[in-house]
């Protein structure tokens, strides 16, 4: 197909983003993590990714809002309305198990089961504790046989903590992403060292709702599951929830924690006050680096764009705003193209449909080298642009767009996506093949 | 840059298109038009088109509801505040005089006034009688230098009444447009024969609520001014509010219409009862087709793809789903692509957050060539899909994506839309320059 040597860029991005991908990490205590290939995808590529906690974890998790939730969705749903408490994740790349109607949840269940029986000894359908989590392409029924062939060598085999371990479970996820990712950090409370995991997949169907973005953190921090839940909401609305690739929101978008308490300490409630707040926002900061992975791993994205929206009504017109910018193709190319053409962002902020004052509105194109910002319009009247300028600072990988809408307000927010290239359309033109 | 080589299948479209483009046409009498080549495009193309009614005519218009509104806009709804008649309709491509301050205003206002002058007689800032349109990149000045001194020159040179002169004026308002887009019909009411002529041009920045999208009808029939601004929005709703390239929604789109009443007859009002109830289901087909030719135009587009809703809960709902069908670069790029992807097209519908029935919602892809549709989804569950046959379906210009909500409320409407290529990235990437 015409755009077919497109396809080489994607390859030797992975060189590019090499830096992204840990070489070592302090990973928390209490889980075993891998994956195998079941071979539901070509080529021996890794599938099936599987996170056990040894003892029985408080677990969260957040949905798509897609009114055709994947078979998968409906049953981890089910699963946490049963319990508050879980032991494993599975999650299988290649098929999203989504629009597959009565049989795909079924299959789904079958998968949880045969994990559960493993792990905890009991498959009883009013029992259950592993959250299931399906990526790839939709309205496909999985391969069961090759699935559940490979859980039980999975569970022999290729679990582990190590570094490598955590890598090769990133890595299992992986659609059209082009490097795994993971992060993992250490934090200080209450006396105690505790250690947090993340792992996330892209890379295109990325809007607010998540997306077909999947997504975990593991702690061996003691979190109580009512408090887990309401931190992974918080963080969620201030990370995933504000990025964008192209504006489509998946079947199966996912984002479940789970905390063990494996190192020890007081129990973490809504109630602790100081400590509850500083692990609510590590892991919010945490959330963040993780989704601005995925942003950065963008189908096909050159760019990694920080849009500022500044003085808003009120929080979802801000949000409204970024995400209205975020989701314009026109911006998205022109970004692509290097082109300082910031009518399209004055266009798109006009379309959002939230309140601005058009005559004290402002917008500024903010280097990543640290140099100072170009003003592009101050107080609703344009700017004569130095296009040379303009044009130096959209050479860089990295951009941030600064928006003051003026209306008094005084909310905020902040959103993150990538442009729109001739590679995005390869990718998805040709997805299935 | 990286696609260059994309824009060559955009110039050869011109050919592809020349179907598209009539080769004569039945005008409406007591009109005047024509363009010619200010030199605010390069090359010499043409850049100012003129409409004239010898006499005043009714005049009605729907303009965008982006905030940001360009000078243009923002000065035509000033003179249908002061008045319901005009005589000419001027509009100038290659610049949109859009996010231009006051100073825009002003150069819209002495372009206006320059128009009125050779007209009427008169420049009266109180008495205005021409409406204006600009298309083109957004947050530059006009070249008024350029475009006063042009005006003179288009009004006795230039204009006339021929298929030629109604063609150059189709040609003088295009930008990436690769074909102009000119339709023109007879009608029969009330034993008189009525001519309407009908203007647009797209290509890009289209979504509903009109984007960049220029339009105008004029005809000789004696519609009064309130009634034909019913039958424009109605017509607009029903059309251009139904079409979408890329999602945006421009600064600037704005279509209008005159009825001069050359033809003679009765006149018509809104309580003309079936005379009006013919002429404005007339002038809606008339707007549907021109509003499809937008988007067999759209920038970079292979494919033109109708969409039809069936069984919403209400005409909005259908309306909605339609449009986020439409919207998503997920199914557009699978489109492209001529990838049987029905998937996205039931992400689209999922998250469009409207109320469906998802154990009794029916997609179908109906082929150009009239045989038998292909069931992609049956009450809910996924057929298993003839993948040869998909592909065939596939292989044709045209597409039609059937969607029944199964919600019991009956309420339907049809959307239309086009792929995205790599030839719309190439395009936008790169559109100043």
């Amino acid at each position: 197909m015409t755009g077919r040597r497109f396809l080489s860029t994607t390859a030797s991005a992975c060189n590019k983003y090499a830096a992204y991908v840990p070489k070592q990490g302090s990973y928390p205590k209490g889980y075993k993590v891998g994956a195998v290939s079941s071979g539901v995808k070509k080529n021996s590529q890794l599938d099936l990714s599987l996170i056990i906690s040894e003892k029985p974890a408080s677990a969260a998790a957040v949905f798509t809002t897609n009114k055709f939730k994947a078979a998968p969705v409906q049953l981890s749903k089910l699963v946490l309305e049963q319990t508050d408490k879980v032991q494993a994740i599975v999650i299988n790349s290649g098929c999203a198990n989504a629009v597959t109607g009565t049989k795909g949840l079924a299959n789904a269940k079958e998968i949880v089961q045969a994990v559960d029986q493993l792990v905890t000894g009991s498959s009883a359908s009013d029992k259950m504790s592993t959250l299931c989590m399906s990526t790839g392409v939709i309205g496909q029924q999985l391969s069961m046989d090759k699935i559940l062939g490979a859980i039980p060598k999975l569970f022999k085999e290729s679990l582990g903590s190590d570094h490598e371990h955590w890598l090769t479970c990133a890595k299992g996820i992986m659609t059209t992403d082009t490097f795994p990712k993971l992060v993992s950090k250490e934090i200080s409370l209450n006396n105690h060292t505790y250690r947090i995991a993340g792992l996330s997949k892209g890379a295109g169907m990325i809007c607010p709702n998540m997306a077909t973005l999947l997504g975990f953190f593991v702690t061996d921090a003691p979190i109580e599951p009512k408090a887990l839940q309401s931190i992974l909401s918080y963080a969620v609305n201030r990370s995933f929830n504000s990025i964008s690739v192209d504006g489509d929101m998946s079947t199966n978008d996912t984002i479940a924690a789970l905390a063990n308490g494996a190192a020890g300490g007081p129990a973490i409630t809504e109630s602790s006050g100081e400590s509850y707040e500083l692990i609510r926002d590590e892991i919010t900061q945490f959330a963040q680096t993780l989704a601005q992975l995925v942003v950065r791993d963008g189908e096909g994205a050159t760019k990694f764009v920080t849009i500022k929206i500044k003085d808003a009504l009120s929080y979802e017109d801000a949000h409204q705003v970024g995400k209205t910018i975020a989701n314009s193709p026109l911006v998205k190319t022109a970004l692509y193209g290097k082109d300082a053409n910031w009518g399209r962002i004055l266009c798109a902020i006009g379309y959002s449909d939230v309140e601005v004052n058009t005559s004290k509105t402002n917008v500024s194109f903010v280097p990543a080298d640290g140099s100072a910002e170009l003003k592009l319009l101050v107080n609703g009247e344009p700017e004569v642009v130095d296009e040379e300028r303009a044009s130096q600072i959209l050479q860089f990988e990295d951009l941030e767009i600064s928006v003051d809408l003026g209306t008094g307000g005084g909310a905020e927010t902040t959103f993150w996506t990538c442009d729109l290239s001739h590679e995005y359309i390869t990718i998805n033109g040709d997805y299935r093949s």
